[in-house]
């Protein structure tokens, strides 16, 4: 029943976003000009994709091969595996890695195939009526929203019911399909880094060459590099956020369905399924966000989406209830259901509050964008000083959010009259939290169509009335762009801590009496050092991975500029495509490097440790204080990076003396430095701080 | 017989200070017109420590205040109370809390004191001959290095002494004076955040309008913010590091002899006074060090500074041997001295491998450092995000070293045959490490004096041929300068590791069984988090106050330049001393609210969390991922400043254009955005992470 009614959901689901889809490529697609630049995007981004999923299959096949032999070959027999034979097992982990390679794989190619679909059509409508652009864009983006999540449930679902098929009792399949959680995060993780290394070494090499060596304006079509910059947002925002998220909600409902399997005893089989019967409401409350989003010529498109987004998290918070009350109820615990139903209050509020702390610290109306502002007067060293100290400032407040809504939720669970239900209700926060993902999501993918949409109008060189509407939605965009990542972050801070339980329990199914991390012990200090420590150092490799990328851009750029003096004269169109062409490369070339530190040094660290006979709680240290800082560095990261971007167009409204002025090329500086930390590193942590919950999830049994 | 040893040896180092006082004050003063610039530069240098000391005694008092009153009316009994009456304890705890202030801020007083007179000799005796001019930098930093080591181990063995005379058992004692290191830290933390914030204020503000803005070199005399500058050299670098130093061996002494008190049925008392004797012999060592050190007018001075490091270094490893088989022989553990020698070696390695990473990362024979200047051809943006990747990067390496060095040592100390003397050999190893405290406490002061000297010829318009003198010593300055920090993170961490146990031990005294800081508990995590969180916040307040401060500095720049234009054409003197003034109001206006915040935030923590029955342990939390993320945040502040800094010097020899070039002007941004990294928020960050310890040292028992 619960079941049925999650597939149901999630089929209903994917059929809407079908219909939206169709909705979407029905309308017109601009004139022949705007065509040729709309093909030249989608031509760099699929190409870019199949490029990328290559060498991502090329990783994943030897990890699939590894955890095989692993769980086949050496992994200690436990009293209650779920299936007799190592083999069995092996493929269970090795197949259910592969298959949430896949989905993830998939999610990100969803997003990226409406985006470059859908930003020509916001282009063109736009040119007429700005409410239908937005909801074009809007509804462009919830293809990829809906589906993401839909698929995630119905990844987790249709895992379930085939193993129930099998014959598995119910509540040992979660244990068997952790490596679902792994393979999704592994394949996130490049998708994300290798898309984030693109869109911001085309876009600081577009910049560097055309905006400050040869003074042409942005997205100008004599620029070689401005097609790939525009490719970057679709493969780095778009593909990269849908695996993103789509990992968070997988590896979220997995984590919460292991710590329902513990609360067997009050609801059965229901408290397992009851984060798959939620996360169904939230579609259909997403569904519904959608559909209610429209504007005026003249009012504000972000009013409009935050309507949406209200109502979203109204009608989800309502289906909690019911969940709650249909699946969380049982005689032994009949005040159970309120309580978790608070909990998931809980999440949907910390959500919110993420979401106003982030346009807080980023958008220009607010003291600390200013400031940068202010400080951009004195050059660019003030400027750069000035962002980096509200980056490092705008963690105070989301940890503050974190800790209350992790505290009270596992309080209100462990008095929820259901013994030892205080983790669970903490996940049930995380679900409230992931509640609205359809719905933000959307308002994600949003951005880099809208900012697509604003680079095809200018390209094409379209009157200034029509670039006003577009800008205006791209500016929308920034901000949706800059409210997920704050979004992604509280919730991957949440689901970790749900992780990591999960992670304590997979050890104490080996026997080990793993009883606490006490990160006392040296070796855990010094797992929780390393942790730390490896966070910092993927940061820097990812940064430095941009600037590497980015220098082959200038370099292109500059040949061409200097063997084809046309080009700048505009007698001669540049080709676009030998700069895509070398991002490409360029980017997937450098995302080897941090992804196999990140993925190489939980192993190294539990394999040095298991020598030492602490293996399993000297990583439970790296995994913690790993996540922590993963944390910090990823908000200071993202929203440093926000304000630097902010405060220069904060500039360009006339501020200082405006476009030009001494402070806007100070500012400038800013908004170059931020974007690495905002569109690579930034979002590339969240995946981390999953990835590094579900690696070690997956290879616990080798670390004892 | 191993307190006076202790108290002979130091007594030794104190009047061994003196006679290279004395030997320093006999050399030439110089010209009347270097004189001149001397006493305007002790005059701001007096002036400000006077006021700040002034502002730092008004918030010392209160919490002496609220100490006795805790201790007397709120601390919960314990069996083994060492002194029976509560206010005879809290007067320990507040009287120690005082003699520990005031010992730190006299360490401070005395570094200032010999700097700023010994600048002005070393500027004149470089006129002629270098030798001259580099001994009597060092021989003047070494009055200062002596001084503080000796001090603190007068204080630490006065206090023993004085707690012995009135029949105190001496394994108690350590438990009484932990105040003292509280006292030590809580005023290195203002010195150093006060100094900090001067220096780079005035630094800054001095750059951004006499350098960007007037286009008059540095250290020019019509800048009127340049004395202020050289002040800051003397108040930030010298006072706050000598407190900071101080404040160190002070904390590492005590918590030392308290894990010493653990091992009494093995080595009695003598196990518990280890720590003085061989710190005693450390100072030995670094007199030894100091005397050796002579160069040619063509020899490179960092090789012979290097040389007495080397000797000091291998000095302290015979005392150690000697210290370890004087002391920690027993019969039941026949084996145990060579163990802990080893520790002791480990400990000493470590320092040097920090001396060398700190090298690699910030001097521009390596790679790190070129990248930066190679991408400053690109502009500053490129040489930002390159100098901020390289200081994420060079987290990993000194991580690694601590990693070996706790582990080895704490191994080491299992299987010395003294049962659970395990966390004792990370003591002894964190002792090796400041054995050489005194000597490198020298180097580090040698840096602001050469800075200072060179300064003074500069403004004294001395010839050319001078000026290539000092400039070498100046660079020699920095590189010591540079490598101290590094050092003082090192042995921040491994100290820390020590105060960690002190606390779990004082927290056990109560009663309250505390068997690990589990950090998979929600509150322990929160806890976890909120001290990350601290590090974060604290760096954006120390970094934003030198903003604000700097902006007073460059408002009175500009007034005076607008006001008298006959500064800038060379008819008129600015006036000095009002800019002093304004910097002196300015930085200790602004290392209040920093300051206020981490000594708030431990207590707020212990507060909440003892309401919900977990305080000690969530505290713990704070403490030791407060204490991981400090490490790093520090880690990375210091080394990209040092590394910008060095960029631009790097530049300046010729390197891609040379001074004024492009590329030039990019790294001098990048410099300037790495001076409060490097000066203010960095070195503040090494006293936070040791504040965090000695305040809830000092106040667990409240949080139970």
């Amino acid at each position: 029943m619960e079941l049925t009614f999650t597939l149901i959901c999630s089929l209903l689901a994917l059929g809407f976003a079908l219909r939206l889809a169709q909705w979407v490529l029905k309308h017109d697609d601009g004139t022949p000009e705007m065509r040729t630049i709309s093909d030249a995007i989608r031509e760099g981004a699929e190409a870019f994709l199949l490029r990328q999923y290559k060498t991502i299959a090329l990783l994943t096949l030897p990890v699939a091969f590894v955890i095989f032999a692993l769980y086949a070959y050496f992994r200690p027999p436990t009293s209650h595996d779920p299936l007799s034979q190592p083999w069995q097992l092996a493929s269970h982990a090795a197949g259910s890695f592969i298959f949430g390679a896949i989905c993830s794989g998939i999610a990100g190619y969803v997003g990226m195939f409406v985006s470059i679909r859908t930003n020509i059509r916001t282009a063109s409508a736009a040119r007429t009526n700005l409410n239908r652009g937005l909801q074009i864009a809007l509804r462009g983006g919830a293809v990829s929203g809906l589906f993401v999540v839909a698929m995630s449930l119905l990844g987790v679902g249709g895992l379930f019911t085939l193993l129930s098929a099998f014959g598995i009792a119910a509540e040992k399949i979660p244990f068997l399909i952790v490596g679902y959680g792994f393979g999704a995060s592994f394949v996130a993780l490049f998708a994300q880094l290798g898309g984030g290394i693109y869109t911001k070494a085309a876009d600081v090499g577009a910049d560097l060459v055309g905006k400050v060596e040869a003074g042409i304006p942005e997205d100008d079509p004599r620029n070689p590099a401005v097609i790939a910059d525009l490719v970057g947002d679709n493969v780095g925002d778009c593909a990269g956020r849908g695996a993103d998220l789509f990992e968070s909600t997988a590896a979220e409902n997995i984590g919460a369905m292991i710590l329902g399997v513990a609360l067997y005893p009050y609801f059965g089989l229901q408290g397992v399924l009851f984060p798959l019967v939620v996360r169904a409401f939230g579609l259909l409350a997403s569904i519904a966000g959608v559909m209610v989003v429209r504007t005026t010529e003249e009012g504000d498109p972000m009013q409009a989406l935050n309507r949406g987004y209200y109502l979203t998290t109204v009608l989800t918070a309502i289906g909690f209830g019911i969940g709650c009350y249909w699946l969380l109820t049982s005689p032994q615990a009949p005040e159970a259901w309120w309580h978790f139903w608070l909990c998931g209050l809980v999440g949907l509020a910390a959500a919110m509050a993420f979401v106003y702390i982030t346009q807080y610290y980023t958008e220009y109306k607010y003291r600390p964008v200013r400031s940068i502002a202010t400080a951009s007067q004195t050059g660019a060293a003030t400027n750069i000083i000035t962002g980096f100290a509200v980056g490092l400032e705008c963690t105070a407040v989301p940890v503050l959010v974190i800790a209350v809504a992790i505290l009270t939720s596992y309080y209100l669970g462990q008095h929820s009259g259901v013994a030892g239900a205080g983790l669970f209700g903490t996940a049930v926060a995380t679900m409230g939290m992931l509640g609205t993902a359809a719905y933000v999501l959307a308002m994600d993918t949003f951005g880099p169509i809208a900012d697509n949409a604003g680079g095809i109008i200018e390209m094409s060189r379209q009157s200034e009335a029509v670039r006003l509407k577009t800008d205006r939605l791209d500016a929308v965009g920034n901000t949706t762009k800059a409210l997920t990542k704050g979004y992604a972050i509280g919730s991957a801070a949440l689901a970790s801590f749900l992780l990591f339980s999960a992670y304590l329990d997979e050890v104490r199914n080996y026997g080990t009496p793993l009883v606490a991390v006490d990160i006392a012990k040296p070796e855990v200090f010094i797992g929780g050092l390393a942790g730390a420590m490896l966070v910092f150092l993927f940061a820097a490799l990812a940064i430095t991975a941009v600037g590497k990328a980015a220098h082959y851009v200038i370099q292109e750029v500059r040949r061409q500029f200097h063997e084809r003096p046309g080009i700048l004269a505009g007698t001669e169109q540049p080709s676009y495509r030998q700069c895509v062409d070398i991002v490409t490369a360029g980017a997937l070339k450098q995302m080897v490097l941090p992804g196999v530190v990140i993925v190489g040094m939980p192993i190294a660290v539990g394999l040095v440790f298991k020598g030492l006979g602490i293996g399993a709680e000297a990583v439970a240290g790296l995994l913690m204080v790993g996540t922590i800082a993963g944390i910090l560095l990823a908000t200071t990261l993202n929203n440093s990076g926000g304000a630097w971007d902010n405060a220069k167009k904060y500039i360009e409204t006339g501020a200082y003396g405006g476009k030009g002025s001494e402070a806007h090329i100070a500012a400038v500086v800013g908004d170059t430095v931020g974007d690495p930390f905002k569109d690579t590193a930034g979002p590339s942590l969240h995946v981390v701080i999953k990835l590094l919950s579900t690696i070690t999830l997956v290879l616990a049994p080798f670390f004892l």
